[in-house]
């Protein structure tokens, strides 16, 4: 069983998720890249992966476009009570949650970027679904989202896959989003995302792209050379909330936006993270759903462990605008 | 000029230093942990580094063992003002502070866990020297002393060398952890990290090794598999307060946990990270100085960005029992 572990100076929870480890002499080498036997996300080899909790189309099973699964290493597990609980100074809890691996299409060697805005708003919709199913276990806080793109962004098979975390705790990045925005709202009545929309869009230096929905910007203090942030252009505290038009819509920007990458940088590896709203929370005028893209160019290195500090050799005004230049697919 | 921006959601300052970059067509490939031209850290080559800060000796310039150079592409920069400022909804200043690099040795090819301890000692002296001289530099509020050591730790020049970087702000990662320490101490009237060190020397199972005056250990909820931390015995806010003796028992332990990982690990890429209270405040009791040691082991995805939780496949407890084992040097 997993266990949720809480740092007693920075009240940081850790999973500490053995099941998922090696020995120690595997370690030491890089694994490389390779798959080892046949893809378990291939069509034909439904078998290696545990039972589908959803596949899209639901009437033709194997015919899927969209198939998601438990993590067959999960980091969290469903079964079981939380058992909150004290050791000395130390606060740890049961490592409940879920850990879903949204496989996005049947083939192998297509990629995220690639696929049409059709099957993105198809996937999309199968992350909002997925969402609003497990909202019904009222112990679950938070989901998280998130594509790893690439070796070297941390994904550890081909084919092209995005994972979901359901968490029992809200977690500490996504608390103090949810405080700086709030204590910002205290301030002045205003969503702080709202604002940064409006100032960008008057501004435009960082705007890399939009449409009727939706904003492609580099943030003002990216962490990350071209590091892209998502907006829906109105207010929206929970992504789950999507309807058809707006998902068409960010389906078209996030490909546009993972292409621009993809031309600038020459096929980078990614990560991609959807930020929203604690699932058991109703709407909230204080927070902004949100998508952050960081392509995987540098190394994080002792000084952002130590500080939390980010060093950020490409200055976002740049990088917006050589991916604002860059050759675009129509919206 | 370096800028310092901070993200207007979550208030964490970011350099953005246009100085250290490269055009895109340079982010899409690896850069290989190679030398071109001769060694700029290497004796005789005195010349491709900018004038030395510090050297020691101090009397034989030509026979330094520690040498002590501004970072040829620093992060920030010590000349100039901060003139702190407002650009709409966002806070900025200029990039004041000092990167400068610790030439560890003049052996282009040892590392620092085959440095005897006195010579160990002799470059943790060298890091206390140069804290106690940027002090008098009232701008500067903290500084972070750290290693990168190997491609994958974010090193990108293989002589051994640590780096030091003086920020005019308290980066995020220190505050919290003050914050943290702070309200632990407003509660208990006690040092949260004495109350660790206590509680794991009673129970003895994350204890990796000991001598008289500080304690090396697996921390209770290490977000890195074989994550280290070393702490002072004895209560002391600020690193650069070591003494003589202690010095000798530092580099000692330090030497010695390092050795260990490299055993277990095969020569891991590792950071290390002096965690130490802000320079201008006095002693206080509510902080407690350390160095954390986190080997590079596992990759950093989507879900650790965009959560700021981790998943450890190795509990501290395993990971303190192989390090334990592992045949060590006599302290």
């Amino acid at each position: 069983m997993p266990e949720l572990r809480k740092d007693p100076v920075v009240g940081r929870w850790v999973i500490i998720a053995q099941e998922r480890g090696k020995r120690p002499s595997d370690w030491g080498q890089e694994s490389p890249f390779v798959q080892n036997g046949p893809c378990p996300f291939c069509p034909g080899n439904e078998d290696k992966t545990p039972p589908a909790i959803l596949s899209d189309p639901e009437h033709k099973k194997n015919e899927w476009q969209v198939r998601v699964v438990p993590n067959k290493y999960p980091a969290l597990q469903i079964e079981g009570s939380l058992k909150k609980r004290g050791e000395g100074l130390y606060d740890l809890m049961n490592g409940i949650g879920a850990h879903e691996v949204i496989i996005e299409s049947p083939d192998h060697n297509s990629e995220f970027a690639d696929y049409s805005v059709y099957q993105i708003a198809n996937i999309l919709t199968v992350y909002k679904n997925r969402i609003v199913d497990l909202k019904n276990d009222v112990r679950l806080k938070h989901i998280l989202i998130f594509k790893n793109h690439g070796r070297a962004a941390g994904a550890s098979l081909k084919h092209s896959h995005s994972q979901l975390i359901a968490t029992p705790i809200l977690p500490k990045r996504v608390q103090e989003e949810l405080e700086g925005a709030r204590s910002h709202f205290q301030l002045k009545e205003r969503c702080v995302f709202c604002d940064i929309i409006y100032q960008e869009l008057a501004d435009g230096k960082r705007i890399v792209a939009e449409n009727d929905s939706f904003v492609c910007l580099a943030p003002f203090a990216a962490r990350f050379p071209y590091e892209l942030w998502i907006l829906p252009r109105d207010h929206f505290s929970h992504f789950e909330h999507i309807d058809g038009e707006q998902l068409i819509e960010l389906a078209a920007l996030l490909k546009d936006a993972l292409e621009r990458l993809s031309i600038v940088l020459a096929s980078p590896p990614y990560n991609f993270v959807i930020h929203s709203y604690p699932i058991q929370e109703k709407q909230a005028l204080d927070y902004h759903w949100h998508i952050e893209i960081i392509p995987q160019l540098t190394k994080v290195a002792g000084f952002e462990w130590g500080s939390g500090f980010y060093i950020n050799p490409v200055a976002p005004e740049l990088s917006a605008m050589e991916l604002r230049d860059a050759a675009k697919t129509a919206l």
